[in-house]
């Protein structure tokens, strides 16, 4: 692959140095943009953009200028005259040029607005204005809708002339007289469809939309459960005024699984490729999380604190803590991941939490068995063949080492039980929690339970081992 | 939501009940089969279905089918007569009976093949035997070829009888007399085009393609790259022999970014909703992975024990244990997360190792100072206003409370300062060394990286501890 794309950089930018159009032409013909933007990364140097948009027909560079580095656009935006921007622009959909824009800094915006034919800049402006992360935001507003009442052979012909300028025209809009969505037709279908057939009488009528203010990962769930190559978005009085097409959820789809993996693992998120982030940006996106976490930690550090003295008369105990604190960090991120992502993949309805809750509870306690049970073996084991030393407890105690191993590999048991269930109990219901009260799951989740869990099972070890243990061994 | 769906159910039930042909077929027309499907999920009786299938025309239940649970795909396989089977079968593609027959028992598998048209047959069994997650598993086989000295009109007079067969006549896919694969064609293209003009002249000849072997991921990742709606599988002599559609990408992003986040969190994996997984499989999914996790602690719990004497005479140092582990393991997730999702994504070109490992160098750099540094203040903090108790300690080293304070702090901050850049340099370099053996980073990293930070921050914590600052304050 790196080969490859050195041998690719060196053809084009020889092609351009010696100005052999033809080879420039050849290359934009039968290599696909992003590969050619990609061997381009470095170049910082105008003129060899402009000779390759005045080589190249717009025919082949129609999205070569949406997979540069910000900073060539902003590059090329500056070097063009305004004949070759509006050009550009002509030639762009409204949702990338918003996509541009978004990145660049005000002068450059206002130019590229001003440039752009009167239609298509109210179309950006009323994109620019969307809420992040909305239908709005990433739908376009160049699709094509029809009457009810052509027949196909209109519809076919309103495609030939008009269809260059949408986005797709795989899926046809229908609508009454009143602009009301009343149907939706695949464009395979109009052409297996007879030329003098109406377009009510063959439209799909089972159809849904999404409203302009919808959070873009429930479009990608909708997507995903109809099987849609685009869907109409709608606003509050249920007229059309976009669309949102499946290559823009495929973004969606990454981009919101990536968040959800950043955020159930203490990231802010992962929004830039990683090389391409720089080092400070790393550090703001990290560091504050582990801070974070460490201040929370004070609760777990005041019990550890206060039952220092418990610790000095039986030093064993403090062996054990990271084991059993590490045991119920997991575990509460297992079940936090496990609902956090189904959340996202919209698997729950209304009504589903008590049964998640009931569900929840039957895993925790068979888990909790499980692992408490194998700890119990496990510690007795690492107390037989000497990995844990015991002989301090055994002088301390003062009785057998048996009798010691049963009594520290219970404890830990004991309080792994209760860890465990509470662990997950905990987990699987402050996601819905914090559903309800409009946070992010994925942000909150983890680093509560944790701390819940850590306290609880401290709480736990200290208070099993000073009353119950205590008190059976008559100490 | 839910009340609808209740409404709905009603609905449809009382039109089967009542045997109202009419309004059934209704339902079917203005519904997603989808909808309906998850109405009927409890339904377990086949009169049910067959009385369905028998009312509503099959341009309305293709895909009803594929929308129902294994159990009730059995239930209708078993109560249909062969000829119904036929019908069934031959109105799917090829992928989607692939898809239902992997669950199904040996016997309704061999009644469902035996039922297959021959070419279908051969093309359910080719499928079959591609291995899991490659591109031949997802593929289909359905695809409209063409030769590229065809012309625009026979093009389309090809598509109109041929084309319903097709999994999708949004991509033409064009070849030479030898089948071999020239370009491709979206279907707007050749509705745009002159109707004389020869494909070979419109064909895109700066097509992508991947190989039957290749991994489903690796497909996604070229899907999202060249923005594709459908791309060609080649065989090994570059032949096409089938191709894959964009929805079945968008299944693949979903389903690999899921695991991703399973693994990442040690569960084994999440591919059922939560609430249709037995409390059985989410316990064997989960309780594996702590109990492994356990076994991996064994070196720090032989590190504590062997300084159990370190802690017996200076108790507080137990207090900071679980807080420069649990610091040490949040940093390493950061890190194996961040490099393993760049991984699935595909970000990184062969030689950029180096580059992760310099660039980590720095970040790491940077997030420990800052991490060192505040532990150091948010510990003197806490030892000030008495949350960790330092009388014991204070007792048993035989001077001051501030010296006390500066000693402890210190030793915890320069731990962190070791365990922060020893635990995000292991953890970027992992992932790397877990691709080039062929496993899965996103398994193996968390639990290694983890086990290796603890051993290392622990033995610096107690070396640093009875070591330097032992010998500096002459103990």
């Amino acid at each position: 692959m790196e080969e490859e794309k050195e041998v690719l950089t060196e053809r084009i930018l020889n092609a351009i140095k010696s100005r052999n159009a033809s080879e420039v032409r050849e290359i934009f013909e039968t290599i696909p943009n992003i590969d050619i933007a990609e061997c381009l990364d470095e170049v910082d140097d105008a003129a060899v953009f402009l000779y390759i948009f005045r080589t190249v027909s717009s025919e082949y560079t129609s999205d070569f200028f949406a997979e540069l580095t910000t900073e060539q656009q902003e590059l090329i935006i500056n070097a063009f005259t305004d004949k070759q921007l509006i050009e550009l622009l002509e030639n762009s959909f409204a949702d990338d040029i918003v996509d541009t824009l978004e990145e660049m800094p005000a002068n450059v915006v206002n130019r590229v607005l001003k440039a752009c034919p009167p239609d298509l800049r109210k179309d950006v402006n009323n994109l620019l204005n969307y809420k992040e992360n909305t239908a709005g935001s990433v739908m376009t507003t160049e699709y094509l809708d029809m009457k009810d009442t052509l027949t196909v052979k209109d519809a076919l012909k309103i495609i030939r002339t008009r269809g260059k300028d949408a986005e797709t025209v795989y899926t046809i809009f229908v609508r009454d007289n009143k602009r009301n969505l009343e149907g939706t037709i695949n464009l395979d279908d109009l052409i297996f469809a007879d030329e003098d057939e109406k377009l009510e009488d063959i439209m799909d009528r089972d159809f849904v939309t999404c409203n302009v203010n919808d959070d873009q990962e429930e479009v990608a769930n909708m997507f995903k459960r109809y099987d849609l190559n685009a869907m109409a978005v709608v606003n509050n009085e249920n007229k059309i005024i976009g669309i949102i097409t499946i290559d823009d959820v495929v973004d969606i789809i990454v981009e919101e699984a990536t968040e959800d993996i950043a955020h159930l693992n203490q990231i802010s998120n992962m929004d830039e490729p990683y090389l391409k982030t720089p080092v400070f940006k790393l550090v703001l996106k990290c560091a504050p999380w582990i801070i974070a976490l460490m201040i929370l930690q004070v609760f777990s550090t005041l019990i550890l604190s206060s039952f220092e003295s418990a610790i000095a008369s039986l030093t064993i105990l403090s062996v054990f803590t990271p084991l059993i604190m590490d045991a119920g960090g997991n575990a509460g991120g297992q079940t936090t991941t496990i609902i956090v992502r189904s959340l996202s993949l919209d698997e729950f309805e209304k009504g589903d939490f008590k049964r998640v809750v009931w569900k929840e509870l039957r895993v925790a306690a068979c888990i909790a068995s499980v692992i408490a049970t194998f700890a119990f073996g496990w510690l007795m084991f690492e107390m037989a063949v000497g990995i844990v030393d015991t002989k301090t407890a055994v002088e301390n105690l003062g009785f057998g080492k048996v009798q010691v191993m049963f009594t520290i590999a219970g404890l830990v048991a004991s309080t792994l039980f209760v860890t465990m269930v509470a662990a997950r109990l905990i987990a699987c219901m402050l996601p819905f929690l914090a559903k309800k009260l409009k946070l992010d799951p994925a942000v909150m989740c983890g680093p509560l339970t944790t701390t819940m869990v850590d306290v609880i099972s401290l709480l736990t070890y200290f208070i099993l081992w000073s009353t119950l243990f205590g008190r059976l061994l008559g100490l």
